[in-house]
């Protein structure tokens, strides 16, 4: 079984990226499908999971989920059982025992044992802001300084919650097998490039 | 021209991937060979001239080299010129208008207008001091721990001597188009996975 795990800066096409991947190597996908699969779990709004999972900085979560660990109050109980639920969720898609790609939920932490291939997709400041704008042109209506002000929260508390989970510090080139910068790459382009890499490793 | 720089943590293996990148593709391979040089120009000892320019931290060398600068001992006047000498011929490499790998020396900082492929190449501590460990038995007589203060020191000094030259953070995955973790491959197939992914870089 081949895995790929992907951490990316927000707007740096790393999404796109993971996707492009799993088609060109015929690997199963999963991204927002592990979200929508909590939400199904623990009959909740799919916006409501993805912004508690993506939205808080976590520091008063345990990193181990034991039964004896009581929550002090109601909004932290419910953070501790979606993150739970995302860990089985995350377990289960390794016991496939299929090829595949998951972006973000730390799965290269939460697989570790696993050994999958960690890559890690950046970009400088101003082509994730560009990348932001364009998608921004097309469903949403965000000006430049709303999605630099986005892209700080989000890639913030990604930094936050990668701490609390796994104790390694997010970005740091060390913890991941590749570290990709897609700055004056198309994505399409990269993908192609970056899946002869991949290939060349699991040959290997 | 197409020009390739790599930057490399101390036993990662990075010089072995440049020169194996250098000969896969055809290019021209600058390492020690800029040392060479650098001691002719300067009818210098070549050891003298490249524990000089690695094993000094040059807190207190200027950033520009003015003519106006006035060095304020004898020994910060050879650093000084030793650089001088390295950028003038680091500038000469380019204006041969040949496609070229050039390993450590900040050159992707110094040719920055050129835009190169900026690879940094990185290990996990493990396997850079079984790396070592294996060229020590051949060449040196280090102990582990002898070789774990020299990682030590000489990462410390490029990361200080990039922040003098550069401005940047030595390793801050931003900084590079590719960070390759090189823990689990041998390098001969690593450099061929890199070629492939260069070569998409090219074509794009």
């Amino acid at each position: 079984m081949n895995m790929i795990t992907i951490s990316r800066e927000f707007g740096s096409g790393g999404r796109e990226l993971g996707k492009r991947l799993a088609d060109l190597l015929g690997y199963d996908y999963y991204d927002r499908e592990i979200i929508t699969a909590i939400a199904a779990k623990k009959e909740l709004d799919e916006n409501y999971v993805e912004k508690a999972l993506e939205g808080r900085a976590w520091q008063t979560v345990p990193l181990t989920f034991r039964q004896s660990f009581s929550p002090i109050n109601m909004e932290q109980a419910v953070y501790t059982s979606l993150l739970v639920e995302q860990k089985k969720i995350i377990e289960e898609i390794a016991k496939t025992g299929r090829d595949c790609v998951i972006v973000g939920r730390n799965a290269d932490k939460l697989l570790a044992d696993k050994n999958p291939f960690r890559i890690f997709v950046c970009a400088e400041k101003e082509a994730k802001i560009q990348r932001c704008l364009e998608r921004a042109g097309k469903t949403e209506h965000l000006t430049r300084k709303e999605i630099i002000s986005n892209m700080q929260r989000i890639d913030k508390n990604r930094a936050k919650i990668r701490e609390m989970v796994a104790g390694g510090k997010w970005g740091d080139c060390r913890e991941y097998h590749l570290v990709i910068n897609t700055t004056g790459w198309e994505i399409k382009d990269l993908a192609a490039a970056a899946a002869g890499f991949i290939s060349c490793w699991i040959r290997r």
